[in-house]
């Protein structure tokens, strides 16, 4: 993929979404307009305006950044993404195939035929060939290799046996590569005769004759430093790399963490195979951020919000039927107490209240864990002392708003005694939901499980079951 | 802050950390050691095993990248931090408190007095004092800003002159601008008279007499061009540039969706005053994922993990009181049908199950929506399209899954007429789920508020309440 410098957009991406939904509206009338009146004199006319309608839409689209294009695809209902595809000038396919989401990349892929797949990936990179190819037609993906050169499909086929998650999954082979026994004026010499370099450069990879990687020189030593001097004397030794199978969400905090533009990468016995370059990296912070949102409300997955009722239900039924049961285990939980509310319908009224809060405070401690952990601030050894902390916490909001509860409750139903086992089972419950917002992601994590995953779920929950029990509990042993 | 080189790390960041800690163990032993013997002759013996481990701790810190030590500090409870934080080089005190989080910032700045603080911001640029400033205390800042010159002056007033969400409050001063009626040659003789390129320099600025922006030089272009031409034939005119009152979330937006490292600012005469780069912009989009994570959950802002009990209390307590009332009226709803219950028990345990599905599949599409506004993909356009989705989403799990629970409900109280109100009211209760989880973010967006602002404390209690109300309503229609 070439690169061409991004222009400052003159309206807002809102703007041109608005745009184009409007000349798709005008498109579809005169569709409507030319089906009613078919065989008429006026089929001439209508066609010419539709014709005109279609044109401005197209210029629109072309004047557009392949990532604007990615956005109003997103942005559009099934049928009209689909029309709008089919303006989009073949030879930008790939480019925008590339910046969709996979949800949205499915739909667009759907509605190609193989000869248009091959015109749209034949000018992409090997590792963004890799990126699409396990969502292409298989035949199609092997029509693709067969054009490759030896070297490329070498690069398709290393960077497919990564998993998504690694780091070989997301280098690309761009790297500009030197010697180090060369002055700065050769090098500057040198990469005048590339004409172009690849996106990113901010560092020249130094290897030796078998390609083991000596160190990297930054572009910004090659400018200041004077042109008679060696690469060895300028180059930084020993710069951050990665291995192909190191995960690719560590590599994302080191770029984070030390501000990185671009790194090598390596295998083994040092050699350069490929680099990682900060827009990926961006890319993958995004999304690990979204699918932690996610994960806590029990989704599977990124939903193309326009995605059909069918595959919203697939994505959202595994939780909903997991909360189904749990739902059902406080449902029996609240049947053994059935005596007990037929002897005080109050505690019926007065339950929730104690579950409810006690999922509320659970959420938020949860929350708060799975942050820390997502930014691995969270080690084994500092499990206690975060307990206690929480469980301070917990005490406190229990017994004050517990407290609070507890005297509305008495004066409600004019019982101090149901107050006071009010405030005791609010206490319990948030102390519970601290212990268990803190030992839940923990042992998520222990198992080798994501902490994220479902967690608010679980949470509710031990919250619910636990707060029917603790306060139903107590009713019966005091109130009966 | 002048930049160095990240170099490899050896060993991952837990490994490290790990051995912070262990260091710090041994460290308090030989305290605790030194305390119980005093004014024995061990004393001497004591006290020098005990520098040692200082020492050690110290060399080890100096090794790190400040990035690290940051991580560090966050991950250590505050007496084990303030012990880290003494050890390491007055020098770095500026680059780390950059790094740290605000909240761990706050207790390190507590412990420091002016002139420490004095001497870490001493070597920092105008806009990172700008960040700090906020924190610092007054009379301190009052004395950094006398040992500035008047340019830098002007431009911390300027910096802090800007909201904390705005392009201005983010912007760097580190251009390096250029003329455009040079040749090439001339640039990359000046650059290398600068002995040093700020960090992140992927393009110099290319401005008149006037300081107005005329375009932008790309490293990559100065470096593949002849020598000869001049800048104003290579440069890129129209460059992407933002203005400083801009919202720094929509330039974070275009520097990920255009794959930039670094844009010109320009104030509205098109003059160029600062830039912003990539870093900043990382940092902004991880920020605000998180932020939506916790506001979703009821969490006011980014809580340090270690934070004293009494301010995770009051960054909690808000929606926990919101919590408390809504649970209240939850309640009051099922007082109004306490005769029903009292008639018919198996309502008190059944209805828990009705309010709790309801909650999880509104939380699943309250995520969704406030995702999709948070990507810009929600325009009010396709509001009733999303509706009618989501609708249908719920109408097919409330038809199934209720049809589960009601044939469940039906065999566990052995009634027909009991079971099929249960099935409706589940059905009832995920449309009304349904249909708030998509009109609570947008009524908030609408009021100009934060859409994942306590939305699933809210959609909970909409759930709560109205689950509730339609059961025990149901069941008092038809079964009493």
């Amino acid at each position: 993929m070439t690169e061409v410098e991004a222009k400052k957009p003159q309206e807002s991406l809102q703007d041109r979404l608005a745009q184009v939904v409007e000349l798709l509206q005008r498109h579809k009338v005169v569709e409507d307009l030319t089906q009613r009146q078919e065989g008429q004199h006026s089929d001439l006319v209508e066609n010419l305006v539709h014709r005109q309608n279609l044109a401005e839409l197209q210029r629109k689209l072309e004047d557009l950044h392949s990532a604007d294009v990615a956005y109003i695809l997103e942005a559009l209902p099934l049928e009209d993404r689909l029309a709008v595809w089919q303006l989009v000038k073949a030879e930008r396919d790939g480019d925008i195939l590339l910046e969709v989401s996979d949800s949205v990349r499915e739909t667009l892929i759907a509605d190609m035929d193989d000869h248009e797949i091959l015109a749209a990936a034949k000018d992409l990179d090997a590792d963004e060939l890799a990126d699409l190819a396990a969502e292409l037609p298989r035949d199609v993906v092997h029509e693709l290799m067969e054009t490759l050169d030896a070297q490329q499909r070498e690069r398709v086929r290393s960077a497919l046996s990564y998993e998504e998650d690694q780091v070989g999954a997301l280098m690309d082979f761009e790297m500009v590569t030197i010697r180090e026994d060369v002055t700065l004026e050769v090098v500057l010499r040198y990469l005048r005769r590339l004409k172009e370099l690849p996106g990113h450069t901010d560092k020249l990879f130094v290897v030796d004759y078998d390609g083991v990687l000596k160190g990297v020189l930054p572009i910004k030593r090659l400018l200041v430093n004077d042109p008679e001097r060696l690469v060895v004397d300028v180059m930084a030794t020993d710069p951050v790399s990665f291995h192909p199978d190191e995960e690719a969400l560590e590599a994302a905090q080191a770029f984070e963490r030390y501000d990185l533009i671009s790194t090598p990468v390596v295998d083994k016995n040092g050699k350069l195979i490929g680099r990682l370059t900060i827009d990926e990296m961006v890319d993958l912070i995004r999304e690990e951020s979204e699918a932690e949102v996610l994960n806590m409300a029990g989704l599977r997955e990124e939903e193309d919000i326009f995605a059909s009722v069918w595959r919203s239900l697939r994505n959202r039924w595994a939780w909903l039927a997991i909360n189904l049961i749990t739902a059902f285990l406080a449902s029996r939980v609240i049947g053994l107490f059935e005596g007990s509310i037929e002897k005080l319908v109050a505690l019926a009224a007065l339950m929730p209240i104690v579950a409810g809060i006690g999922g509320n405070s659970g959420n938020q401690t949860i929350t708060m864990i799975v942050r820390a952990m997502a930014l691995d601030q969270l080690s084994t050894g500092n499990t206690s002392r975060l307990i206690r902390k929480e469980l301070a916490v917990s005490l406190i909001n229990g017994v004050i708003w517990g407290g609070v509860i507890g005297i509305v409750a008495w004066v409600l139903y004019d019982s101090w005694s149901l107050g006071l086992v009010m405030t005791a089972a609010m206490t319990l419950n948030l102390l519970l939901a601290a212990l268990m917002g803190v030992l839940i992601p923990m042992t998520l994590v222990r198992m080798g499980r994501d902490p994220a995953m479902g967690a608010s779920v679980m949470i509710t929950a031990v919250t619910d079951s636990g707060g029917f029990f603790i306060f139903l509990g107590l009713a019966t042993l005091f109130l009966m």
